[in-house]
């Protein structure tokens, strides 16, 4: 079965698991012992430990980036595009390890977990965990795989996040921070979107507070909401415009409630699938950590003074049609990176396809990753 | 009581009742009658009968525009800073109507009007009417009070679609079309908006398929997240950033789903106010004739062939930052009058306040429309 996938995909792979014992402070207070964290591998990790590049996932992101498993060969990893042989994150020459974070709901632990201290399922009391934490918790992975220094650090959205806070918290435990439509903290508008989000959840009759799934139900209207609205907002107003325009789904208007346009059919689809596979309570917990995020917080709320320990170098990267995260927001962090006198290359891409363009194969995008990631040295070439 | 109110207000007000016998065939097939509207009027109506001046509701307004009613003598009409003496519609020279649409909640035949064919409350029962079957309505209003030509019809957003209807269906009885913040059509995003709004209300546990007023409840989680969502839609990012920004509830985090930032607790707010006196069917009535306006559809998806037979002038007003209908849609009605060799004048406003500028007393744009007002001649200075 695996001749049959493409050439330049990373093949069958499998989710490995990493539990660890030593408490996890977290930025709420509480600390989070034992826990687990879900994660896959491409590529080879080379002998002098130099070719490794952690994938940091956006908000329904998980640890299967590239590849297929076995269960779903017609569906390869989120990321599969720009992971894997040839492609701008070439497995040929790079160690991927990406990770589903915590609080996610994809393997590592999360609100469906088995909280150790009741034996029951975490729910609601499962801890808020910011992309802080995440940071640390990807470190200590990166120790249990004796990796020192990341050759870089990559992600979107909210992954290009932690791209961010990773370049903050372990100055000098990553070669590059590649941060791609991405922004240096949330605006109120971004905040008030995850508000109605969080709020369709929670007040949805089937959310029981959180604890749902001791209910036998999910609050799958409130998640489907949420979706939608996310979709929405992932997309620009010209790309739904290209794509579906005012289409009527029966050729006519038909007066009522139903579906009449093409877009309500499409973010009902949207939103349907969804829910058959995430977590609520996960949705909750990752927009929280959105909102949270703000690396400048703690240096008198300049993120240059956050940066400016580090000797990463940085690749930022935004898409002039992204609503969510705009061009502006990229350039803040810019800004900042060469308040610091780092090393940064910056690509305003064009693309009529919104926020979720950092998803696409966009060929002027991966071809600026691809020449990136050429000044992206390893072992002997470094040495 | 009425002495202690602004000196430019039109003062105490009356609303008015105008019952319709004859069937108003609608749009989507049926025909509605009897019919009650609610309406009010400000200023003196002159014997030539020509200085009337119609004001078309958006999607929450009614007719309660301007002054004030005795049992809420600290909340004005919803455009009072514009309509009174003195005012750019100046009540001393124009006789000012303002209108509560069918299927609203404030007076006028609507979801919540019994149904005289089966002496229960119509519900969801209440048909879908449109756009041109307002205009329809509000024209039989205006024959009731011998009005043959509105000098001016008036209105934002939604209103402002009526205002170019009239143009389009009755292109002589309006000698001005004043057309502020509004679009030919709606885009595929704004779509999209509304059918996320409806997909909340008729997903919560208590909408009962429309019938909610028989079960003693209204769905008021569902109604309260498609006004918060809406409010996001009407501001602008910049403005949601200058009034709220960042700024937390408590002074610090509390790593929890509680209320932490300024903006949750307002959308929160105006969510709660909202669903106090505004009726769920009407919400879902009014986002779907938004959905449904597309005046050009009957004229070949021509707006220029819709508008080709009207001898009216046009306003058209629009806001740098009104995200929702933008500038360049009205540029696009602008297009399409110069198109027609029609008379038009057309404002880009600057202001960083959204969508909902429109409702504002920006004094740019209370002057541009206090221009365009003086070329309204009226009585003997048309003659």
């Amino acid at each position: 079965m695996a001749d049959s996938l493409p050439a330049n995909s990373v093949g069958l792979v499998t989710p490995q698991f990493a539990r660890f014992t030593a408490p996890l402070q977290l930025d709420c207070g509480t600390a989070l012992e034992p826990y687990e964290l879900a994660y896959e591998t491409y590529g080879t990790l080379n002998s002098a430990r130099d070719n490794a590049i952690l994938i940091c996932p956006a908000l329904s992101g998980d640890h299967h980036a590239a590849g297929y498993h076995p269960a779903a060969l017609n569906k390869p990893g989120w990321w599969d595009n720009c992971i894997g042989p040839g492609k701008p994150v070439d497995t040929q020459r790079f160690f991927v390890v990406c990770v589903n974070n915590l609080g996610g709901c994809a393997g590592s632990s999360g609100p469906r977990s088995l909280n150790p201290a009741t034996g029951q399922i975490y729910g609601p009391d499962f801890p808020l965990v910011t992309v802080r934490d995440w940071v640390e918790s990807q470190a200590r992975l990166a120790d249990l795989l004796g990796i020192e220094t990341w050759a870089a650090v990559m992600g979107g959205s909210l992954g290009g996040m932690q791209a961010l806070q990773w370049a903050v918290d372990y100055p000098t435990r990553l070669r590059h921070a590649i941060v791609i439509a991405a922004a240096a903290r949330l605006s109120t508008q971004n905040i008030a979107f995850n508000e109605v989000a969080r709020h369709a959840i929670r007040s949805d009759a089937d959310f029981h507070a959180g604890r749902y799934y001791e209910h036998g139900v999910v609050p799958a209207r409130g998640l489907m909401l949420a979706r939608m609205l996310g979709h929405i907002t992932y997309l620009s107003d010209d790309v739904l415009m290209a794509k579906f325009g005012r289409e009527l789904r029966d050729g006519k208007l038909n007066y009522g409630y139903d579906i009449e346009f093409q877009i309500e059919s499409y973010l009902r689809y949207q939103g349907e699938s969804f829910v058959k596979h995430f977590d609520a309570n996960t949705y909750l917990l990752m927009t929280k950590s959105l909102d949270y995020f703000d690396p400048a917080a703690r240096y008198g709320d300049s993120l240059k003074t956050a940066l400016a320990r580090t000797t990463a170098k940085f690749f930022v990267a935004s898409f002039t049609s992204d609503w969510r995260f705009s061009p502006a927001r990229s350039r803040d962090i810019v800004r900042a990176i060469l308040d610091c006198n780092l090393d940064v290359s910056y690509v305003e891409l064009e693309s009529e396809l919104g926020h979720d363009s950092f998803l696409l194969e966009i060929p002027q995008y991966h071809a600026a990753l691809s020449t990136y990631f050429g000044r992206v040295t390893t072992g002997a070439a470094r040495a």
